[in-house]
């Protein structure tokens, strides 16, 4: 079965839409959807960037604050643009990579980012996260101390490190193999490649 | 008439693909296709960049490459990785600004960047640009000429400054009003919203 790996960060502005949209995108297909938290963090750090490039490059990011109020109208989904930005997405990213197979949370991650993006909530908070474990379906406590122990913390921090072996340099990203996609608006691109490609391996 | 304002510049690879599919994509509705060529260049200089974010930041710049030749394959575009990125446009800047309603204009800028992206030449220089002049249809050595003149230089240098006053921080861009959208992917939601736009104010 071919994998369609979804690469997110939950500070990232663009990955809410495709967060939100994406499951329902690769359902009804033949191929497997993977969920993969990263950090943006230490990929920027090593440009030399120590905020978000929409924060640095202010032109850039007025656009960007712009195409994401049209991109959510279109979608039908809620904007409030977050009081402080970006957000400390790294508890959560924890949860979401050390549970990446659990049934909850794919709607986990969507509750994280209505959370930063809809509902101008704090995600870097405890109680926060709890709540929207709980939203989703999981057990609240257990999950968040299981998510802050080493092996959880080394989980995200090897899988940032592949993400950056894969050539990822933002979010959100696909990857079919090793063929990249980068943006909200390349996931049915990379959809069709991996159509394509699991059709051309039968 | 709504106007749709493309804004691109020769050495931008995006502005390729956007470029050679524009005038078809507008022609059929009551938009008007404007040609605004500027310079990317005194904008990346503000934002402390002596160079191509694509040379700069070596995993955008691969993927950029990648991404540009997957677009060409879908839309029947040659493409041929330039020996030299970027070229300096600034010549055929000046003379698809100085002379942005000849009728032979569209055709000259879609020659240049087939001399760019498809044919590996150097676009800087007035041999390169006489023949492409030539081949669209205009008269080379007045052309050349003219767009060289003090007053040619001015309307580029002030034609990139209102670049800067629209938000324009990259190619392609459309702006339709003050409405911005940024990048090759963006083209049909520009037409879209100046389409829409021109029907609300029937």
């Amino acid at each position: 079965m071919k994998r369609f790996e979804f690469w997110f960060e939950f500070a990232s502005t663009y990955s809410y839409p495709a967060a939100m949209r994406v499951e329902h995108l690769v359902s009804g297909s033949d191929i497997e959807l993977l969920w993969r938290p990263f950090l943006l963090g230490p990929i920027f750090g090593a440009q030399g960037w120590n905020d978000s490039p929409f924060n640095l490059y202010p032109a850039k990011g007025s656009y960007m604050w712009r195409d994401l109020e049209r991109i959510c109208v279109r979608e039908g989904l809620p904007l409030r643009r977050p009081s402080v930005f970006p957000r400390n997405g790294l508890h959560a990213a924890r949860v979401a990579c050390w549970f990446d197979t659990e049934p909850w949370t794919p709607e986990f991650v969507r509750q994280v980012y209505l959370a930063n993006f809809a509902r101008d909530l704090d995600i870097s908070r405890g109680e926060v996260l709890a709540e929207l474990v709980r939203s989703a379906g999981g057990p609240a406590a257990a999950v968040l101390d299981r998510a802050g122990q080493p092996d959880s913390k080394q989980k995200l921090r090897s899988q940032t490190e592949r993400a950056i072996a894969l050539g990822i340099f933002g979010a959100p990203s696909v990857t079919v193999g090793s063929e990249l996609f980068w943006g909200n608006d390349r996931l049915e691109e990379a959809l069709a490649w991996a159509r394509r490609d699991a059709s051309q391996s039968d």
